[in-house]
């Protein structure tokens, strides 16, 4: 597993001790993800657009329709920040002041490449479908060479990524130890709930082991 | 309920269906996101971090530290592009190319003020706490003069709001209904687990009922 040096960029600086470089912290926050928020500028004015990733090895992917404005917009070289954030849980401090949250964030910086050579185009639409739902690109009906057309896919290196988090219990000032009120985490988790049939599904079919049983992060 | 009226910038263009200007549907996804991504623009470049916010009838405050790079930059009447998104559901076709996400996102663009005066700051801070976790203000000790002045908090009006959202079942090509293969949605869900004591919490003392009952959203 690489190491990225951070660069001036991606050094996080406002909680140095909340930042880590290394692709051992930064890939399980991507690959556990379901989406990310894309930021570009156009005009000189900031945008930002949530869309579906996947890792590839050292390569963000992400995807989006031809008809998508955003993506038009960045295809051609295009400076983005991806950033997508795992929310982990409530620190609920006894201060107001020292309330926060625990989470894992990653920050990917560069210019967006096109991806047009056919082949890493069907892999990235392959894993964009696995990556929402492991194992879905066997079950399902592939694209076919003009639904491929019809796809934009933009990749991004993980070169300049970053990953951000804060774990653990509230930190309050000595002092406000001994007020009377209860402080520690409220933990969040993203949930599958019970798979909901296709109203116009044909008969006999149920879901698949990989829906059923959905995990984010398969073992 | 006023109703914002889309400008160019704000109308949505991919899939105009999905798109809504009516504070209706805003104001519901700003209340129950629990942070968003701010977009903004620096030397030229996107940058987009994570951060809690909280919308007070016509404004959304964000919250950060003094000591933050990113709200030093963006306090100045800077324009940013603000999003928040919540996942509601996997959309599981039959076809690759069908496969989707329901989701119910908000854009707001426009300049951010800092807010100077300290009225406004206190309730802005009050809400940013009471956002997070309803009635926690009421709970804790809150900020001093000197954790006041240590905040910076930034408003944005919501006149330039947009919300986008996909609800329901796949769309498949009709030639797809046929295919075996099972679809529909597997719905996604934020859930607070068991509230985990701070190590240093004083004996006694239990998880109050907004803690221990969390709801997202409070009737």
């Amino acid at each position: 597993m690489s190491e990225t040096p951070p660069s001036e960029r991606t050094r996080v600086k406002r909680h140095p001790e909340r930042g880590a470089y290394d692709r051992a912290t930064i890939d399980p926050i991507l690959d556990e993800a379901l989406f990310c928020h894309v930021g570009y500028v156009t005009d000189g004015r900031p945008r930002v657009i949530p869309t579906i990733h996947v890792r590839v090895d050292d390569t963000l992917y992400i995807h989006g329709s031809n008809a998508s404005r955003t993506l038009r917009t960045i295809k051609d070289g295009e400076e983005v920040c991806i950033v997508t954030t795992l929310l982990d849980g409530l620190v609920l401090a006894r201060s107001a002041f020292m309330h926060s949250m625990n989470y894992r964030s990653v920050v990917v910086y560069g210019p967006a490449r096109e991806v047009t050579e056919r082949e890493e185009k069907w892999m990235a639409q392959k894993a964009l479908v696995d990556h929402v739902c492991a194992g879905r690109s066997d079950q399902v009906r592939m694209p076919t060479e003009d639904e491929l057309r019809q796809t934009t896919i933009l990749a991004v290196s993980l070169e300049a990524a970053s990953a951000n988090l804060r774990t653990g219990p509230p930190k309050d000032d000595e002092a406000d130890y001994d007020l009377p009120v209860w402080a520690g985490v409220l933990p969040m988790a993203t949930v599958p709930q019970t798979p909901q049939d296709d109203p116009r599904l044909n008969p006999g079919l149920e879901p698949p082991p990989n829906v059923a049983e959905y995990r984010r992060l398969p073992a």
